[in-house]
């Protein structure tokens, strides 16, 4: 299946200088795979000419006037940029010109435009923002992660039947296994919503294995993991900071004198395996899910290596054909409620 | 000023076989202290006969006959073993007879017994956990930890208002900064309860930071964290959960073959110290603050060097008067209220 991805090529703390060597790595893995380039045309040409990547078969640019800034308000972005990169890269998603598109810009302003744009699919009320996050032994999906601050049990539900579809799309898993976030793995524990939304998810078809707690998430306790989007904000970058703070407490001391430099030297190789298997930006790119077209963000500080990583994530989802994924298991699954709703009258 | 520790011998996944070698290291230290061990008194003897303590001079045990399980229901324990070792610890603060207790034993119960045995001090409405964490520059304190999964703005406000004399009383700190939990450092961010709470904060006599995100924990932005107790227990248990998969990876990845193994060698005291750093043992003892009395919850499944870290803090607490600090505390800014409140007439 051949995808395109529309590249909103003005986004992110670094811009076409980060965007435009993604896409063309992109193009370079992929032989039959389109990019589009949405932006200001002059800078793409300039880091075009720079890469000396002169082939327009598979690359197209698509102009545009105006750009959506990092702090700006997704009001202003919504009314005020119609031109902007951003909002123009999920247009070619909404009338499919792209099969996916990605943006590196500000998640609030990407949110509100995709929202407005693309809609929520039928039996999805509000999208979620999904990541997949490093564990003992693979990987694990997680959302919300920072879209809905307040959540009822029915969202919550969503998500986890959103979550399930993702990891069945892209890791081909039959029935993933789904924790929902909670502060205790007993049934009594935590605050209403959560406790209602064990009941919903016990009742559905989803492989629900249970609560799960914080320290679970890591262990790959279940494939996804379920929260609302305050909680699973504050445990992303709770993770962030506690890996970041080792790093650094490592490099500190290896770099303390000529013997525990020596030390860093002989230990090199566990060291850079060590750095691989928790580099973030293999893990960039976080799914907007519930939406009617495939929207990846990229991290803000992406390099062009995570860039590429949200760009691979995006072509997987459109390959993956998630959002027939995800329709047809909200329809089958408000035809089941509906269908016990009847036989309760 | 001296001081005399009640301590549940019986609490914890280990029992007497943990608590009593803490205790007589505790003793050890601090030659002006006293320790009541309470407890079945047969596994208390058995187990100081194994150290070959035999001074009483300091060391008093307090014979109780029942046990609270682990996994008992708080309800059972507080209605139902009126004579267990940790209610009776409570008893022995309640009564003046010890300045402070610790115990290992089940959360749950012991929160609720400590809430109905003590009562909470005036101006506040629940007792919240706080406990410290490691940052890149030191430590910071954080609550709620799991008391609280419900909180009102109010709520958080006393979190912030306990949690900043608790820094005050252990680190001698004359304002410390208090950080919100929110998912952006922006005004505009977070539910409505949070932002509720930082205009209380702001208003207050606090030395109120503003917002802080789940990786600022770690940088050290502020001496003391504010968040509910869901989001509290997730974050805490995330980072335990990060931090435990990171030293995994680094001892699988030394433990490879015989070039990894003598990486290690050479890098021992650098993997020491960093062990060390992050040693969750010496953070032992969450503190249970807001009640009239000091009770300190060391972890159930705490060795004996972690359950003297939270003797320690126990103490601390009850040697910095943390009590009469806290109740001056409100006092002050309920005092502070009313002015305000009667000026607005």
């Amino acid at each position: 299946m051949d995808i395109t991805i529309a590249i909103d090529a003005m986004g992110g703390d670094h811009g076409t200088r980060v965007t435009v060597p993604a896409a063309v790595a992109y193009l370079k893995k992929h032989p039959d795979d389109t990019v589009v380039l949405v932006g200001l045309p002059d800078a793409i040409e300039a880091e075009l000419s720079k890469l000396g990547f002169a082939d327009r078969t598979r690359l197209r640019i698509h102009a545009t006037t105006e750009v959506v800034g990092m702090d700006e308000s997704p009001q202003s972005a919504l009314r005020g940029k119609k031109d902007s990169s951003m909002r123009v890269s999920i247009n070619l998603v909404k009338n499919g010109e792209a099969s996916a598109c990605v943006s590196a810009g500000n998640t609030g302003a990407l949110m509100a435009t995709a929202r407005y744009v693309l809609k929520t699919l039928p039996g999805i009320d509000r999208p979620a923002i999904a990541s997949f996050l490093p564990t003992v032994n693979g990987q694990v999906c997680m959302l919300d992660l920072g879209a809905n601050v307040d959540c009822t049990a029915e969202h919550l539900l969503q998500f986890a039947l959103m979550g399930s579809t993702l990891v069945s799309a892209l890791e081909h898993k039959e029935q993933p296994t789904v924790g929902l976030l909670n502060i205790g793995s007993e049934d009594i524990k935590g605050n209403e919503v959560v406790k209602q939304a064990a009941e919903l998810l016990q009742a559905s078809d989803l492989n629900f294995y249970g609560n799960v707690e914080g320290d679970d998430i890591f262990k790959g306790v279940t494939d996804v993991v379920v929260c609302d989007g305050f909680v699973g904000n504050v445990a992303l970058k709770t993770a962030e900071g506690v890996a970041k703070m080792m790093g650094g407490f490592l490099k500190e001391g290896f770099s303390q004198n000529w013997f525990t430099k020596l030390g860093a030297l002989v230990s090199m190789p566990v060291l850079k395996a060590f750095k691989h298997r928790l580099d973030h930006r293999r893990y960039n790119g976080a799914s907007f899910l519930g939406l009617k077209g495939i929207v990846v963000k990229s991290h803000g500080s992406a390099d062009s290596f995570a860039y590429l990583c949200a760009i691979e994530r995006a072509a997987e989802e459109a390959r993956g054909g998630m959002l027939n994924h995800i329709s047809e298991h909200v329809e089958k699954w408000h035809h089941a409620r509906q269908q016990t709703a009847g036989e309760a009258l």
